[in-house]
């Protein structure tokens, strides 16, 4: 196994560096508990590689870079196994199947079971570890990219609200405006029931500058029409062909009170997926109930009822002012 | 002092049993913590009463429930001032102020203001105490009627989806329903930062005999948008001449989704503010951001960050189907 991530310790965010692997597996860091705690999960073999995304040890877009260190890890697995390619699918299933609604985990996995596929079984390690490398360094420039355009929609004094965690690119977005002494000040809707608002958005804005505000998730009616948001950013689970954005649930109703109070909604969108024609067809994970009925595991629901989480919501192309791509601000039939 | 509430014990809910009055004071139903612990604060004078509506030791409609128990107190402790007139005033204003948005706490102070100004000192006690056993009495009156005409619209396996705390007659609506054999189910959002509808409203619509599912606030757009919602109910913190709705915050945006999914949307209206033409003039109260920063005390977001807590919204008469009132169901235009 090779220690991997040449951006280590290089001056992103700490949030940024989603894992990391060297000869004990691959370490996630734990976003569970950010920042009151700073700990890394590390996970020696695929299973609980595929366990800890399940988990949600890492989220939204970590997924697919802990997915690749996963990779990774299977390819050097299969590769002393007596059937190799069959035990590298093996595993390589059990990290497709973690999370349904961000395709981009699917991606990375039909990615490096290619790669696999195309070369002799002495270079699978080298190639996916070339390959993770490259993905990560394309990650953060994706990221950069976009900030460079989202910041244009960024003026002094501008006041923008956010849902859940959009990424490295809404921090360096953000970052890019607080460098040209531009003041931002960011409304997180804390996003319950895992507070990535509260703990990992709230935590990143105020590294990159910003005035940060946390709000209740429900009380964006309210900014919103009182004239108190120039602008909402979400990021995106998946853009589809047509431009329509699935998101963590709550984005819906964010893009239908913007669209209310003339308000321009824009989601951060990396990538599209061609292959899906709409949102209608992209499968919205159900996540365990239990979890609604917790804060940080403590006990927040009286007894004897049920909790359920749909946790993406589809936001139709119609309510979207731009989508903030590598390659600009771009109208949803623009992409 | 005299001894008050004819309905105690009488088999109402727990929470319908907002506050009563002894020698002892005024004593409040904790809803802080409910239903994890049952609790009572005991208020032994004005200012104290005044300080646990501030700070939501009862809520919603319990707050003019426990500012009407106060103004007993007021009196009795009035009488035995020497300028009985001012001193009344005087502690009547502590309760006035205590929270703007609900306009039911002036209402209550000003009617009992009134009593006392028509009567000898003597009676004060005699008279105020006849009014908020009166009043009461029509407080579940009023409730009991919005129930009648409310259950009209839950058939057998209705899905309903609430937010915050809709009162006695939420519960008494849902409570006539599966009374009649009908099956209810009822979406209950959690309601942060105060989680009234995981702690309280869960808990009595389960006592109430329905299925109840907790979801996040931001879980709305997702249930509405794929047609898991047949209505959405609210309360109504004040409705203004124009039938429009000033609510607890997050009940715009459930307005919003429910308009753009064609899901009718209903607030039980107990009384109409006409002295108020809009919901524009309506103040809404801010409350101390701190509250979104925790949970039940646990700490949720990161360190230095602001939280900010606009605890109502504004929805206008037009996204609105029907009112519920003690009068039956009617248009916002025709109240």
């Amino acid at each position: 196994m090779t220690v991997l991530d040449a951006r280590w310790d290089t001056g992103v965010f700490l949030l940024d560096n989603v894992a990391r692997l060297d000869d004990e597996g691959v370490h996630i860091l734990d976003r569970r508990n950010y920042p009151f705690t700073k700990e890394w999960v590390t996970c020696p073999d695929v299973p609980s590689v595929a366990r800890a995304i399940i988990d949600m040890v890492t989220q939204s877009g970590g997924t697919a870079t802990a997915a690749a260190y996963g990779m990774v890890l299977a390819a050097d697995t299969a590769a002393r196994h007596p059937e190799p390619a069959s035990e590298l699918d093996r595993l390589a299933q059990l990290i497709r199947d973690t999370r349904p609604t961000n395709d981009s985990v699917k991606t990375v996995v039909e990615t490096a079971l290619q790669i696999c596929e195309e070369r002799e079984l002495a270079d699978w390690s080298e190639a996916l570890g070339q390959y993770v490398r490259t993905r990560e360094t394309d990650r953060l420039a994706l990221a950069w990219q976009m900030a460079k355009h989202g910041s244009q929609l960024l003026p002094d004094g501008v006041r923008l609200l956010t849902h859940c965690w959009a990424e490295t690119g809404l921090t360096q977005m953000v970052l890019a405006a607080t460098k040209a002494e531009r003041s931002v000040t960011v409304y997180c809707d804390e996003t319950r029931p895992y507070l990535q608002g509260s703990r990992l958005t709230a935590d990143a804005m105020r590294d990159a500058g910003a005035t940060v505000v946390v709000v209740p998730d429900a009380a964006a009616g309210y900014l919103i029409s009182e004239g108190q948001v120039d602008l909402v950013v979400t990021g995106s689970d998946r853009v589809t062909a047509d431009g329509s954005v699935v998101n963590k649930a709550g984005t819906l109703s964010l893009a239908l009170l913007s669209r209310a109070h003339d308000v321009p909604f824009y989601s951060l969108c990396p990538r599209v997926d061609r292959n899906t024609p709409t949102a209608a067809e992209v499968p919205i994970e159900m996540r365990n109930g239990d979890e609604v009925l917790h804060c940080l595991e403590l006990r927040t629901a009286t007894d004897g009822v049920e909790g359920y989480y749909p946790a993406f919501d589809r936001t139709p192309a119609e309510l979207i002012t731009g989508l903030i791509t590598p390659n600009g601000v771009l109208a949803p039939d623009e992409i």
